[in-house]
């Protein structure tokens, strides 16, 4: 595959959506501004726990200037028999309990966000405060606070069938594991905790909506997926999906913290209330008190090698936070751990656990970060008290095509874990000796399944030779020049003559949310079909020219020529410029269910020097090494790799939710919750290991969220080398830097 | 084909524009605003011919709050080498002629329209008055102001490549014209004129542009084509196709009016160097002077006929402007005249006259009204002097299936002129005797060729069974809905099920103008083509979901069945609901050069009452007959049979530009200028002919054009009866019926 010759595939043009963003013209959620539009804002509860007894509105809705109050009485989904529906609709706005700080429990629509905030202070709420649960362990007790009281307690002990919130439980497993922990020489056994930490995207949540004709509504949002918005709205405002159309703005960030509902049905409910288009955006406080973190995790691990190093067994208990609501990204945390080795016995555990904070939302290869923060500081001690290479250890024992992981995923094809192990041990980073006393070099590996799914394409052939691109996939990463160049490859065009565009609902086919790095990889292949589909039709119109038969004429990708006569070559903007004296418009489309995808798995080498007196963790020098398949637009690879080790430093040195013991969140703005910034960032050096994605005609494989999964571990590893002593909790803020080090 | 069932063709749901136009929401191009958007505003010349020796825009640069000025020496191509771009840049802005009065010669984009508009009159333009030219036969003379020098005159007398205003000329007919008028018994020979009248749409001509990266603009436009705009653009700005977005807004009108450039390249250049959007939008006065009239014409007839009623001979004159530069709907107006007639001796001969007003644009049928104003009245005439039934004399002189016209259109099928006219013999209207003393009835039929083309569409589907309709065609008439039918009918669906948009040029394949009447023929079989696909499509996930081989299922537009077993049955909905298990999304495309449309023939009957003191004529009964192919909609069908109809008063009665002698234009008012209201038009009756179109599934003709054809005919023919006197010059106003009747 790497000796494919490309035109465009592995050229970096530049982004089509740079400059509107860099100059201010792209349109984000909340520049959206409809004629008569207003204004809409929430309140939310003060309480973590507490039952509603009563709201009064009718202060709120005199107020001069209020068009609309709504409260879960207006969205009857909140009462569904669909707990699922429900439970997405309550997380929305509050029923019968608000169940974390900041519920929403009530809107309005005003003409100005000042008027709505005022009349947001006159809605009088009577509640009945109840004993939050904010602690894993705690909301896993027998007595601790119950959230919903119609869960059953799933099987954490006697399966008694009584309420509880531990909401979902398995466990699965390959091998035998008490004979795997028998044969091991070294074992180690530790527990490890992660915190809530926010996806930290800059554009809050934000939608406007209006209603048109025969109850039709219009959403504008910042989703992740316009379809799978539509989906939720149907089901929480119980419309048909034809009556709905959302129109995808441009993304402020997202990183999976955009897929989930949160002002979108508000705005739609207090717009049909108000009879005028409504707009909400969320404020900062509010995006960090209710749109749902990343679940903090405890983990417990087991692990046991030979002294060969061998691994021999590992047993995981998995332990994540759902928030107040079930779903978290458990299950993908457990499948990804350990996935990039070959471990001959093993078994993890999983369990969700309701808490009363804000439901979680995915972000960025979900609770993936999490689980391999655990799973490679255990193979790092291990690595260390063998006294072995870190490299040389994972080596021994890494994953290979045909490999059946701890979580039961058989590797069909070689993911490339070796290679990118050995192309980190083969930079100079690695064979450069470690600079200054207080220095430490940690390595870690991560591993995300990737995704495929459905994806649907239009091509337009534009007269000049041009041709115009839709797609159903938001843009989150660049995706729109990545798509454009699949279509120009295909289309033997040059870059600046694909014009690539996102459509909402009613103007392309259906399209799953842009999310578990499958865009570039599915929508590429509904972009690849379509192209295809392109060409076929402008060989036939060649064919009529030349008046020979459709199966004589060929394209090559430079000019449409025939098998039999060697004079007659039309470039593709000769057949274009023909278009209109040959039968007609050509546009082609692709539609797919794209299966059949590759993961990608990354390695990381990182430098830290820690202070001994302040417990300051500096990064010197970081290395990201990925099997990114095929570099589509090897700058925009570059660049979800480095951005991945950035947030990925934020969420192991700094970052996280601080609550109080009422479950009041201490730090829900910019300044109290520490995001990493461009001085806190070292340069950051990119490997590409190119092992070409199977099912992708390039080899594309998603590339967006690998790279985040071992940024914890390698921070952690590198720390923990640093000072001499694991530090198993995140963030590694100073003072547990100093803790660890027994200094306080 | 009238026996088809059909399960929404032929019924009359609701527009689905109506409610966003009724209530306000539409967005039409006055209602574009970006942000930092500036205001452009026009320089016309006062001068209806004069050179322009220099325009000192300095005053105007310097006023605060102006971010740009524009002459013709920013647009490059008013100096092309190519004589068609050369003067439609000539006609956006004047060159080195300003060659009708209110011709544009500046723009100016400012912070305000207010701002710019002061601008604009600091404007010093150095202008060296000419004669004008105004009246067609003298801008024929050969001691005419030459308004273009480097035009040679056509051939109207001696060929002798001198400069000229006579731009076009040809000959052309059937038979042998003299011995047709040897043969003939009666023979009348008259000459007929009308006067410029405008399309009077309400939205006035507006555009708003914005610059991205790259040299890349997006043009929001009102425009009866948004791929004809973007061809135009590219030429006027010498901008490649695929840099250029063309979005059409709703239209507020156009009626052929909103085919050419006016404002657009204006806002496109202003922008530009103003490195802001800038939105132009002409004024009332602005829409009148410089966006282009229907021609005034002169048309000369000879006609006879045997005492039996057969016509022999016939030969025709046309004289039509072109205003300021070459191009006009001379041909079609000479096509269609006479062409539901079989006449076997005939000669039409045309001139296209350049004179010093604003270039002449199509409207409704376009050159048709006049052409026919002059046939069918001679026609009447020669009834009345033979004594016969109107009606009766055209049946003898009706065409058929296999008919070649004067023109040299063979009738490849039949237009229903006979059925058409039987239709209006059998109306009660036409057997009831006229009331009043001072009345007259007039009938008169038209012709319209119709038109096919290029389309493209787009259908995908939800998984609720919904669908979105996506096509290329601007909507002027309800065409999303009469396109939804069409998709709607294939697919089994209700219609509120259908979404249907109008795509930009970068959303949707090649789809030329709304106009000639294409577009519920052309792009409906484009629709009808995508929804084929589709059925098809769902035809292979049913097959999929029983495991039985494709071929053996069918869609009867209840349900896909198979052909073997009676049990397996699912509807529409069903397989949707299924689609993301059975490969993912379904899309169908539908592109198509439409041929082999069908002609429309209209025969209209009204009675008019004169007021012999006045002059002022009432109509006062009014049906119109038309062959309508198949009313999809039977309702929109209707309105635009009135519609027509209404607009054809305004013309025969009241409207009509009115220069002085310098070429200044006098009423470019709504007050001077009279358009019918509701309070002018009676209710009119609507009669359905329904001879199948040829080469439409559905036998889809189109409507909008052919009602418009003898209106103008009809009621000069019920004017003359009520009055006893020919008046053969537009408009009857009550001066000229005066006049006629020899009372002043």
């Amino acid at each position: 595959m790497n000796n494919v010759k490309y035109h465009i595939i592995g050229t970096s043009p530049p982004r089509v959506d740079a400059y509107d963003k860099v100059t201010g013209r792209a349109v984000f959620g909340p520049d959206v501004t409809l004629p008569g539009m207003l204004h809409g804002r929430l309140l939310g509860s003060p309480y973590a726990h507490a039952v509603i007894r009563s709201i009064d509105t009718s202060r709120a809705e005199a107020l001069t200037g209020v068009f609309a109050v709504m409260t879960s009485k207006d969205m009857p989904s909140t009462q569904s028999s669909d707990a699922e529906i429900r439970y997405e609709a309550m997380n929305v706005i509050a029923g019968g309990k608000a169940l974390f700080e900041g519920h929403v429990v009530a809107a309005v629509a005003a003409v100005s966000p000042q008027v709505a905030e005022d009349a947001v202070r006159l809605i009088k709420v009577d509640y009945e405060p109840l004993k939050p649960v904010l602690d894993l362990r705690e909301a896993m007790r027998e007595d601790a606070p119950i959230i919903h009281s119609e869960l059953r307690r799933e099987s954490t002990g006697p399966d008694d069938g009584e309420p509880g919130n531990v909401v979902m439980h398995f466990k699965y497993g390959i091998g035998d594991v008490e004979k795997g922990f028998k044969d091991a020489e070294v074992i180690v056994e530790r527990e490890y905790s992660t915190t809530n930490v926010h996806q930290g995207y800059i554009e809050p949540q934000v939608a406007t909506a209006r209603w048109g004709p025969e109850d039709t509504l219009t959403l504008w949002c910042s989703t992740q997926g316009q379809f799978i918005m539509r989906q939720r709205i149907s089901k929480l405002l119980e419309l048909p999906l034809s009556k709905i159309r959302v129109i995808p703005t441009e993304v402020g960030g997202a990183f999976g913290g955009k897929y989930e509902t949160h002002v979108d049905p508000i705005a739609a409910i207090l717009a049909r209330k108000a009879g005028r288009p409504v707009k909400v955006v969320m404020t900062q406080a509010e995006v960090f008190r209710s749109s749902g973190p990343a679940p903090s995790c405890i983990i417990h691990m087991k692990m046991g090698t030979t002294r060969k190093g061998r691994i021999t067994a590992v047993k995981a208990e998995l332990y994540y936070e759902a928030g107040a609501f079930p779903g978290s990204p458990l299950m993908g945390g457990a499948r990804c751990m350990l996935a990039a080795y070959d471990i001959p016995n093993g078994q993890i555990e999983g369990f969700e656990v309701l808490v009363n904070k804000s439901h979680v939302t995915a972000y960025r290869a979900p609770g993936v970060p999490q689980s391999t923060f655990a799973a490679e500081q255990a193979i790092d001690e291990l690595s260390e008290k063998l006294g072995m290479d870190p490299i040389e250890f994972r080596l021994l024992n890494v994953a290979r095509e045909g490999t059946k992981t701890v979580a039961g995923i058989v590797h069909s094809s070689n993911i490339g874990a070796a290679e990118v192990l050995q192309a980190a041990r083969s930079q100079s980073h690695y064979k450069t000796p470690l600079v200054g006393a207080n220095g430490g070099r940690g390595i870690a590996v991560g591993y995300w399944g990737n995704n495929g799914g459905q994806s649907s394409c239009l091509i337009s052939v534009n007269q000049d030779g041009g041709v115009s691109l839709v797609t159903g996939s938001v843009d989150l990463t660049g995706t729109r020049t990545s798509l454009a160049m699949q279509a120009a490859e295909v289309l033997g065009l040059s870059i600046d003559l694909v014009r690539t565009s996102v459509g909402d609902t009613d103007s392309i086919g259906y399209t799953e949310q842009s999310g578990g790095s499958r865009t570039t990889f599915a929508t590429g292949r509904a972009v690849i079909l379509a192209a295809e589909d392109v060409v076929a039709q402008m060989c036939g119109r060649a064919a009529l020219i030349w008046k020979v038969p459709v199966d004589d004429v060929t394209y090559d990708g430079m000019a449409f020529t025939t098998k039999t006569d060697a004079s007659k070559r039309l470039t593709f903007a000769d057949v274009a410029a023909r278009l209109s004296t040959t039968g007609g418009p050509v546009t082609g489309k692709g539609s797919i269910d794209a299966r059949g995808w590759g993961p990608s798995v990354a390695c990381q080498v990182v430098d830290v020097e820690v202070d001994h007196e302040t417990g300051k963790v500096k990064v010197l020098r970081y290395t990201a090494v990925q099997n990114v398949g095929k570099a589509v637009h090897p700058v925009l690879v570059e660049s979800q790799m480095q951005g991945a080790v950035a947030q990925g430093m934020g969420w192991a040195l700094w970052e996280g939710y601080s609550f109080n013991g009422e479950g009041r969140l201490l730090n829900p703005n910019r300044l109290d919750y520490k995001q990493p910034t461009f001085l806190d960032v070292p340069s950051i050096d990119t490997v590409f290991v190119e092992i070409a994605g199977p099912n992708h005609p390039f080899g594309v494989r998603g590339v967006g969220e690998a790279g985040f999964t071992p940024t914890l571990a390698a921070l952690a590893n590198a720390v923990s080398r640093a000072v001499g002593k694991r530090i198993y909790n995140l963030p590694m803020s100073p003072d547990r830097v100093l803790q660890a080090m027994k200094v306080i």
